[in-house]
């Protein structure tokens, strides 16, 4: 396993090993060593597996007051217990009358309408109405202040008016008994909006999903603290609970331990008892230790389920299940645990959450500005900064230096994901991009 | 101005107004009766002269944990104190060398080096080294553990290494003194691993603004109650803070009040003494009561300073300034809100954290499968539902129902704007759509 997955990560960081293999023809030796190679999954198989083995059910629910709700996601249909608007409304400042009673009228020939304040109107009365007012019964039209003249308790109307017209009718927005907010959606402020103006103060969503997340390594030295020579800062833990945190899962912080069997033990069982998924980062190959996907199989069965991925950064990524729970084992390589999450943790918290498909990112179409080139038989996530010029978008690569490099993200803002048939994208190619920041110029206007 | 602006509101709601006023060349008294209509500002001369007069400075700061940091927004420079990586360091599990000690080596004709614990290595000599172990003195390169070969003390390399294969070279990532985040940048979660990378666990960013949000009206019944018959619940309160939350303003509800000259005033002098600038919603035309720019104009000078928006719906929109603070009066119409909230608070909130520009909805081209008509000298928001198809992105309107209709933001997912000098846009023409919602149908791979 040790070997295996060295080798696995090795292949993942050497920009020049696949073409090499390629290349070479000779060498039985060289062929023998590919066997781990031969194990990579495809991610779609992975995910597949590891989700037909954790079996994720329903979420479960809690009310919140709706002022607390944005961004939460529903776990039962809202259903609209009234209509919208809840009674025929003015959509004008002005008179509601009769339409039949207005054929003909114009300013050179108007109809008179004798002015009344009752709630029910004759064919030859009109009633004032300000924008919202309820139409009062026998009336069917508001006609605007402006295309009228007011003369001792009668009004002049100048124009035709047609059934309906300057009327919200009564349920147009939203008809008593549709669904206006389907189970699994997020809500956005529009509809903590529809739902308030139905007169629901609360709602039923998920409960955030408890996702604990585990540095190990070490080389690695706490933030705010002096570091050693050969160590570096752990970052990944930050990220990661922030990147779960935007998906609307709560993150727990279970800390960094060392490379050492159990110590990754007792942080995985402690992980385990105290939140329902758990996220690592490191240990899959960093100094050749292979710590975390042992200590998981330590643990119980199933226990690892998926080890070595067919994508580039992430390969070694392991995915595991543990007294039910969903485990990922994620590179210690910022870039790589960020495609590990994209890939796993995006989809395993929005099936968690309940909600009808997997929140994916925005993507935009973009022309290339330059070639990518991608090893076959992975799918690559390259990192592109994609910004827009006279109209037309673009994308330039900015993953030229490997999958350690943070700043790739922070410079680009958008993946560019090569599948594994393709050995790369031309430039000129128009391609997909799913952004992760903000385009560098909006588009404007029409 | 309760006329003038009645009528605007007017104009804002119907559909039909504008085309029978083109159509109709008679009638001098019609005409008279468009003077509030030539006092519309456009909406981008409004935000300039209100800009011009609220003159607003660099945010107020506070230094905060890196961990409560996602999507806060920067106020100074982020200055990398140090090189990433920290030292070369190897990116593949293997042995460093001397990459020049390796010419000529293949599987066939190996090179053997001495196997060295030291920091230093010889032109002979090899050090084992794990992914993300230092590169020692001497050496430059890193071989992969599979093109080696262990024999008692010596290994065999069977490829020719490059100077700095399989090396991340110190700096390759972040050059120390280079600026890694600019002041004024929103921190997503890749910012904040970078941030943790260069060992910061603190960062500086602006105080969220306290916004006011007040709702005013006759008609308005609190969420949770039994509505009177001609009632409809308040609901853009609830909708307007969230907006604020998600742009990273700090809302502060101030109720409902009815419309009443005092009870206003009152609401507007409390939330200006509490909070950094005041948005209300309703009382610009509704039931003809002009009051909450009455109320404005009471408190204090300048008070109103624009009233009345070439735009729709929003039309009624006004803008003013009171103790130097920004006062942003929407109209009680949830979408008329909704855009007069797009239109002025977005950019407002984004200048009051001091962010590098306006941050603008994401924005997709997408062909139009219907025609929508709007009015000439009106930036015309259309309600569109734009989704993917085939590799191709359509949009297609919902807002025929009028600014009324709350449900025309939830059935679509993106505003189309129509420019001031456009009479509508056609069917199979290629639109620009601000998405403030979740795509129909994602596209997929390249």
């Amino acid at each position: 396993m040790k070997n295996k997955l060295g080798m696995i990560e090795e292949i993942a960081f050497s920009d020049t090993f696949y073409l090499r293999l390629r290349e070479s023809l000779a060498g039985l030796k060289f062929l023998v060593k590919m066997k781990g190679f031969q194990n990579l999954t495809l991610t779609q198989d992975a995910l597949k597996k590891w989700f037909g083995i954790l079996q994720i059910v329903k979420p479960s629910a809690e009310e919140i007051p709706l002022e607390e709700a944005l961004n939460r996601v529903l776990v039962q249909d809202i259903i609209a217990n009234e209509n919208l608007p809840r009674f025929d409304r003015s959509a004008v400042d002005g008179y509601a009358v009769s339409a039949e009673a207005t054929i003909g009228a114009s300013q050179f020939k108007p109809t008179i309408f004798e002015l009344t304040e009752s709630n029910v109107v004759g064919a030859s009365q009109a009633k004032q109405v300000w924008t919202g007012n309820p139409i009062p019964k026998g009336a069917d039209a508001a006609v605007m202040i402006e295309n009228t003249q007011k003369k001792d308790g009668e009004i002049e109307v100048w124009v035709q008016m047609a059934p309906g017209d300057n009327v919200s009718k009564r349920g147009e927005d939203v008809r008593k008994g549709e669904v206006v907010a389907k189970s699994g959606r997020r809500l956005n402020p529009f509809f903590l909006g529809l739902v308030a103006a139905l007169g629901k103060n609360q709602v039923a969503v998920a409960k955030k999903p408890r996702v604990a997340i585990l540095a190990t390594g070490n080389e690695l030295a706490k933030v705010g603290s002096t570091p050693k020579t050969n160590q570096i800062f752990e970052s990944n833990g930050v990220m990661l609970s922030a990147m779960c945190s935007e998906l609307g899962a709560e993150p727990v912080d279970l800390g960094t331990v060392r490379d050492d069997l159990d110590q990754i033990t007792e942080a995985l069982k402690s992980g385990l008892t105290r939140t329902d998924a758990v996220i690592t980062t490191g240990g899959t190959s960093v100094g050749g230790l292979d710590l975390v996907p042992d200590a998981v199989n330590k643990i119980g069965t199933p226990g690892i389920v998926v080890h070595g991925v067919a994508m580039r950064p992430g390969m070694p990524t392991a995915l595991a299940v543990l007294e039910g729970k969903p485990v990922m084992v994620l590179s210690g390589n910022p870039v790589a645990a960020v495609v590990g999450f994209e890939v796993f943790a995006r989809p395993l918290i929005c099936k968690m959450l309940g909600m009808i498909r997997e929140e994916h990112r925005l993507t935009l179409r973009a022309k290339m500005i330059r070639n990518v080139s991608t090893a076959l038989g992975r799918k690559t996530f390259v990192r592109v900064k994609t910004f827009e010029k006279d109209g037309n978008v673009f994308a330039e690569p900015v993953s030229a230096r490997g999958s350690g490099a943070i700043s790739t993200m922070t410079r680009g803002n958008g993946f560019l994901v090569v599948p594994e048939d393709r050995e790369g994208v031309a430039e000129g190619e128009i391609v997909a991009v799913r952004l992760f920041g903000a385009l560098e110029e909006e588009s404007k206007g029409v």
